[in-house]
């Protein structure tokens, strides 16, 4: 396998760095205004996070570096990123520095969440809402931005956030 | 030690999310076009992340979840954090689009080294230079913005990713 031009093993980590590359962009669309064609980087991170495990089992390259990887990417395109955006295009003009607090409680709940997901080892179900089912949401609706009314993300921000730490069982689909 | 009011265990923590929270408000100000204040903030940042492996020793409180948390935080405040800055407080201006390819690159090794650290569980040394100094170097340098020419933080995001990713060793101090 080693022979091979290309290593397979890094495959799977070349779709999360992808991941992470489309949540950085995301940021840097934020602070240019671009608000929905940085909610859809953000969806395009949720196709690349659903990828890098299918691949890895699929060519039986999983490794500890591939989830030490993901769990980094998904903090900043799922959490970080969707927490700017929806503070910078939404959220301050309504709530001023309020908007950004509980943008950064996203953002804080969202990496407890990862290191609770990495050292509980549960693989049948999750623990709380996934932050890229949370993160993913928000850049959803970020798509409809001015056509929804702004109480709907004031409220879902930290609805998700709280989703995200809670002990509720969630089955995997 | 569980009957305390206050679970000494989460002492620790309290610093990281800190830590987190300071590189969350940083790309904030970076938005608001506070750039100095920003690169104050990552450099508490580097404070905070000094404090939480000290206070968890001394409280001999170290957890797993400690350690996923610290690198989760680390990758915000000390490689996305700096990276936003520098592009969008410099090489925006001077390189376009290519300076958002420098910057990108280095959140992307930041998240290399990180990922790569918490699979080496090698405790005498370093294994390439730390993100938290490089992107503590990052935001000293661009407190002084303004003062020093812009192809110093040109030459400085691409050499610091590379050493991030590199296999020298540093010596810990």
């Amino acid at each position: 396998m080693n022979n091979n031009p290309i290593n397979i093993r890094v495959i799977p980590s070349l779709f999360t760095l992808a991941n992470l590359l489309f949540g950085f962009l995301a940021l840097a669309l934020t602070m240019e205004g671009k608000y929905q064609l940085a909610a859809g980087l953000i969806l395009l991170s949720t196709l690349m996070d659903g990828m890098d495990g299918k691949v890895a089992r699929k060519l039986s390259v999983s490794s500890d570096f591939g989830y030490e990887l993901d769990s980094l990417s998904d903090l900043v395109s799922f959490g970080v990123a969707p927490a700017i955006l929806t503070y910078r295009s939404i959220l301050q003009d309504q709530l001023g520095y309020w908007g950004l607090v509980f943008a950064a409680i996203f953002a804080l709940c969202g990496a407890i969440r990862l290191a609770r997901f990495n050292v509980l080892h549960i693989s049948d179900y999750f623990v709380g809402v996934p932050i890229t089912f949370a993160g993913g949401f928000m850049a959803l609706i970020l798509l409809f931005h001015g056509m929804l009314p702004w109480l709907i993300y004031a409220v879902l921000i930290p609805v998700l956030a709280f989703l995200m730490v809670s002990t509720f069982k969630v089955p995997k689909m």
